[in-house]
């Protein structure tokens, strides 16, 4: 397969989920010169990419016709079938020769799958999810872990560039997904160390706050302590990154070590506890709302 | 109590436990000019303090009858108590108006014992757990915190001045091992995440030290990460900080969990399989040796 080099100008992008995360990467690409078509499944969504001289298409594979590369950053595994493989999915109209990246967090097993599928149509396909959330997003710093052909990550590298700062190729097709799970396994043991000890910090009778001036500096740190234990104890749970998505990743990293048969036992244990999050109607709070779900656990109220 | 501020040339300084980081830190204060008088189990192991000008007594209670100020940093709680509380300890000879000082992690019920029965000898008592390891210790870059009362605390802060540089009284007595047993749960939390997530990118294929470009700048951040990952992943399992010390500190967190009746799960599963470290004989490697007891879990060899 020859991929062409993505250059601002001729390069035509379509874009499929212009949430958050997604607006805010739409507009980086328009902002640098690339023709521009959107659909979200919410069109409102998308007006102010309209307005900023993007074009409109009424579904995915309409996207596709009007494009040589088709970008997808929607919420749910379910979302991203239906967007790439779906019966009025990208793949029925995209041209051989195109490329497709999937920038959500998603299944590592239907990376694969779409990737296979598109390659039987001579389309590239790499899975290029992010971390960084909506900050990162928006000042285009996010990490990109890509999954696919080398040689088109290399073609698509301008446009990865415009999104983020640490780009890299993880291996083939499903490696990018698989690296995202390893950040969301790092995040789920030091987010609920830190929800732990802000509620032994509580339970023994010292004050969170001084007790961050001494933990906070040595071993002990982390990206996790040093922004999220600020807000636990202020009782600001908002959102940051979203526990119902969590959950979802949660789910993923479980059931890709159930079918390679490894253990995770901690990843387990956090996710047990964030079915109790979700359980306590807290799925739309942060990350941190663990800390109330882990206090409700311990309280008699 | 009144509590004369510790000064060089005449505040004269006990050390007991002269091990690695004893020797470090009894080191700095022979040089910071106090008068030192020094003991420890193994004689060996204090002979280049003697040889730079401290003085040898053959019990805590001699080291206390040479000394104004006396500090333990000796392993065990079973060795603090016998150093402080024990027939030969110091409590039998410090004279009144002195001061102890625990800087050993121990348990915060017996900082408060010490604590309790110093003021009836009218000695006032600090519990002043330090973080950093050897590497703190040699460099006097230690985090300590403080538990104890504010007069105490602010006539010792020229001698823990030798020692660290962030010094937080956090409560009273007891609450500076509360503090350290928070450091140590922060620790489990983002180790036993750094040790999984070590293992799911081996086993899903991916190169860890390729992933560590990914998620090491991130939410998923942590010392734990940018320090132990990469001695994991070259296969270095030394200590850093012993797992059979770790295994002693997540026992008294869970005593004090059950003590005060809060449930800590993640905490309960990281001790669960640093117990399985220890079955496999990894007792004296460092803490990351995690790893090496997850992977034989998910090994047929």
């Amino acid at each position: 397969m020859d991929i062409v080099t993505a250059t601002p100008g001729s390069t035509r992008i379509g874009f499929i989920g212009t949430g958050v995360m997604g607006q805010s990467m739409a507009g980086h690409l328009l902002r640098h010169g690339y023709p521009l078509t959107v659909f979200s499944r919410t069109r409102s969504k998308a007006e102010s990419l309209i307005a900023a001289g993007a074009k409109w298409a009424n579904s995915p594979a309409e996207v596709a016709k009007a494009s040589d590369v088709v970008i997808g950053m929607v919420s749910l595994p379910a979302d991203v079938r239906e967007v790439f493989l779906g019966e009025r999915g990208v793949l029925t109209s995209l041209r051989p020769g195109g490329t497709i990246i999937d920038m959500a967090t998603s299944e590592p097993a239907l990376a694969q799958a779409i990737a296979a599928a598109a390659a039987g149509r001579g389309i590239a396909a790499l899975d290029a999810p992010v971390s960084g959330g909506d900050v990162g997003a928006k000042n285009a710093t996010l990490s990109i872990m890509v999954g696919g052909d080398p040689q088109a990550f290399a073609a698509m590298r301008p446009i990865f560039e415009c999104l983020g700062k640490t780009i890299v190729l993880q291996g083939p097709a499903g490696a990018g997904q698989h690296t995202k799970m390893v950040n969301q396994i790092l995040i789920a043991g030091a987010l609920s160390g830190v929800c732990e000890a802000m509620l032994y910090a509580r339970r023994s009778g010292l004050d969170p706050a001084t007790v961050l001036q001494s933990v906070g500096g040595g071993a002990a740190a982390s990206w996790q302590l040093a922004n999220l234990a600020p807000r636990i104890i202020d009782g600001n749970f908002e959102p940051g990154f979203f526990a119902e998505h969590f959950v979802k990743d949660l789910g993923i990293i479980l059931e890709e070590a159930r079918a390679m048969n490894f253990a995770l036992p901690v990843t387990g244990v956090v996710a047990q506890l964030f079915n109790a999050v979700l359980g306590q109607g807290l799925g739309q709070k942060g990350t941190h709302a663990l800390m109330l779900a882990l206090e409700r656990v311990n309280s008699r109220g």
